[in-house]
């Protein structure tokens, strides 16, 4: 019985094929061949599992990103939960803005106004706090146009190509610009990536004793930029090999494909461009957050492989499926 | 003939039980009943896997720190090896000192001195050529006492314990004062701990793109000191989950330990007392480097178990077995 039962879930996952939500053409095909060189065992191109390491960007390659970034829909929601215990935000930019719903105000608030918000309300208090309040925001908040919580605005095609290259021995990551923090809490959950191999921005903690326990107290100081130049960096100290393999959507990940395309050895390098203004969005050189300009003719002379969100997706988010 | 191959070999494994370098005792019993009640499925302090981490410090605690810690031998080396393009050493401190074998001078340039003499040897370099001179003196370094290289200077009972935890689901944790690239390029093959779970003390690097190849520069700059207070913190930037065990030998480990051992769940806490004279060093609160002290006292407070090397452990280092 165990046996029939076996062979014919394997039957079944054979005839499906892996990467069921992609349309046959180059990008899967650019996928599959790079896998099957790289595990070939006595192949030129085979890789040992320990270094099969493929990182991946968030905003943009895992969950969409628009039409604003999540940690900042999040932030602005903070501004909101926190101003009764700050009065002075109504007269106070960039915080002004974010109450009276102004967003061309908070844009000339410019990088200064944003990283002051974020610290705002990002810091101020432990890190276990912290945990739960990304939590319950993201239980209860919904995207606007979606109406759906976040995390399901997750790239069905993307969980599928997590999941295909874990079951062929590679280790993922995610190397985003998002706060490292904001997405630990969901990321097991949601990509089956463990905290330990989420990599992104962060703010400087302090260990502090409180009432005889051990907590770690945010504090409104930037530790480190995980975008652009910093991603190799931030590579390099959290996981001290090269990938083989990197994963983007915007010039913010354009160094990352350079470190792990580059440097000689196996490796691949893909794109997922927003294409699709009926099932998702489409932007590229046009906008200022998630601009795909620079790593877009890159792309080209490195031969990274670009998906074309609107060919080469059967699906964008799993819940189409249903 | 497989399978009573497979018996006898489980036979014998059985026969000499895990830990075979550690004598019977309180340290060992503590071990296995700590191990026994986290993968006890269904017992009341079980833990998942996925949850298992276990930390450990390196310097006194995985290999030996004394006369002197292994890097700062090697930085004392890097002097010497550099002075021929730095003639302006000759006159100046820390460097004259260490070129004149000077060690109570140097010791008296103190805490920024030895700063400068680090980030003179350890900056100025690609990552990738930083790992090579690394590597390349490791396998020419011989400790002054023991004329071995620095990596049989291990110990064998640590040894056993990272094989051990990791044999019962456990991810194993390097979490060092010492460089992070000072000990990735051997840690793998020493302890079997891959990069990405060895986290360390860190200068700060910068992307740059050499003649079309991606490269990272270090520069002479502290990024993060691993180290006391520092330690929960990079454990938390890292790894991103609390250990359930932790494993130290200093002062410098106390943060670390209580981070692990004072949230409430499940937890284990040891500390390797250096008692041996004979066959490696004795020493706790009267030194300076590697000084036991505060944390011997938080350890009869809060029942770490204290490793007494000349009553618990066997043999020292792997040699000792031939």
């Amino acid at each position: 019985m165990f046996t029939v039962a076996l062979t014919l879930f394997t039957g079944t996952a054979l005839a499906q094929g892996p990467l069921p939500s992609w349309n046959e053409g180059p990008s899967k095909n650019a996928i599959v061949e790079f896998v099957a060189r790289v595990t070939r065992q006595g192949g030129p191109d085979f890789v040992p599992p320990v270094e099969r390491i493929a990182v991946f960007d968030n905003d943009g390659t895992l969950w969409s990103e628009q039409p604003i970034p999540v940690q900042l829909a999040f932030a602005l929601d903070r501004v909101k939960a926190f101003a009764p215990q700050h009065p002075e935000w109504k007269d106070k930019q960039p915080f002004k803005a974010v109450l009276e719903g102004d967003m061309k105000a908070l844009s000339e608030a410019g990088e200064r106004g944003v990283l002051e918000m974020f610290m705002a309300t990002h810091a101020g208090m432990t890190t276990d706090e912290f945990t739960k309040i990304v939590t319950d925001w993201l239980a209860a908040a919904r995207h606007p146009r979606f109406q759906r919580p976040y995390t399901e605005l997750v790239y069905q095609p993307m969980l599928e190509l997590l999941a295909y290259l874990r079951a062929n021995g590679f280790k993922t990551f995610i190397v985003s610009g998002g706060g490292i923090e904001f997405m630990r809490p969901w990321a097991e959950r949601v990509y089956g990536i463990p905290p330990e191999q989420v990599v992104g921005s962060s703010i400087k903690t302090k260990f502090q004793m409180r009432d005889g326990r051990p907590t770690l107290f945010r504090l409104p100081e930037l530790n480190f930029n995980d975008d652009k130049a910093g991603k190799p960096v931030a590579i390099n100290e959290h996981i001290g090999r090269r990938p083989i393999a990197a994963f983007g959507n915007s010039d913010g990940d354009l160094e990352m494909l350079q470190w792990t395309t580059m440097a000689g050895g196996t490796h691949f390098g893909l794109i997922v461009h927003h294409t699709d203004t009926e099932r998702e969005y489409a932007y590229d050189r046009n906008v200022t957050l998630g601009r795909l300009d620079k790593a877009l003719d890159a792309a080209a002379v490195n031969k990274w492989t670009v998906v074309d969100m609107k060919r080469d997706w059967k699906v964008i988010f799993p819940f189409e499926r249903h």
